[in-house]
């Protein structure tokens, strides 16, 4: 058994670091290296706006060019939740705050999830599908994301 | 010792996706399942304002249905650290940047830290006691939450 | 191996948590303990400015002594990646989002990156070289940071 809490707590390790990365080498604008995290076939869905979904890990690539848009990007990744679904399958749920700069010193920050399916891939881990849901943002974004869904609130009035 | 290391980083990991549970059903509103998270003679203090010291589960599920006022919050954990008082009770740091929207339209953010004492019931980690206290804010948060103190400042003036 | 992976675990839970002393340590300006995370001989490299560039514990300590003019300050560490360079020694990158307050109540928020060289000492994790990057900031903070570089837009135009 410590050998497998051993290597599950090496895969959630491993799944982390992927959803860091990310952030990372967006903030960075290294494309090439960011679209290695995804698998060739990947399913990525931040938004109903065109270009907002992407089929395919080189498809993904040349939509977050738009990314160039901004001046400066920084994507802080918290509350990472990990739940394995095989040995080599997993979901994870994530927090990410990105802050935006446009070219004329305004900004736009937005706050949501990242709901991600992971598999393992010859012992590395990639990013099979990801979702992005709204959970909040400042009045200078305005980029069309899936909103994040309370509970209804039930009770009496 | 291998199997009390890999142990003892297992109770880490499970504690931390409990703080992080508590966020991500906050922000859903799911206040069902987030009074699942504690004991169920646990002591909650917010701060010294009426309704923010919750005496048990059932209360603070009770309490904490304050937060539909905000019509979205968005509650990014982050920083946690973790103190083992034996193999079953623990003691966890963490650090939460809120923002909260009010169906105005304007927002609300507040930073802070969740100290907590936590307990293994069942094999289940639960929060026992949790006071929050308050590291910083913006001028659109008014709520009376306890106030972080710094060291004294000991420098010759 | 289960024996390495549990240490290799181990040791980024250690370093994870001297990432968070820091930034808890600087938040209560206890920068007496502040300067024990860091080794005797440290450099650490906030920006270009005068003050800003450290050599050894002791003297960040007191350069450190320039975060009083705040009132309040709450740093909110995020995406710890860490490499290790053998088993006494580790590189890390981190996030961070700090907020600052004046005495008149305005506020300055900046976000940026640690590059840290980390080594163990006596079965401690300190750091010996600290690099800090800017990657964001609010038009309230004006200091002197170093800034972070992105890739080069090689797309045609």
């Amino acid at each position: 058994m410590t050998t497998d809490v051993a290597a599950e707590l090496r895969a959630r390790q491993q799944i982390t670091d992927l959803i860091y990365d990310y952030c990372r080498l967006l903030d960075a604008m290294d494309l090439i290296s960011l679209a290695e995290l995804f698998t060739d076939e990947c399913v990525v869905d931040y938004g109903p706006g065109p270009g907002f979904q992407s089929a395919g890990a080189a498809q993904l690539r040349q939509d977050l060019a738009r990314m160039w848009r901004w001046t400066r990007t920084s994507h802080h990744s918290s509350n990472v939740q990990i739940t394995f679904t095989s040995s080599e399958t997993a979901r994870a749920t994530s927090y990410v705050l990105a802050w935006h700069e446009r070219p004329d010193g305004t900004a736009a920050t937005m706050m949501g999830q990242y709901h991600d399916e992971l598999v393992r891939q010859s012992a590395v881990w990639r990013i099979a599908r990801r979702r992005q849901l709204l959970t909040g943002n400042d009045q200078g974004f305005n980029v069309d994301i899936n909103r994040f869904e309370r509970m209804p609130d039930l009770r009496a009035r």
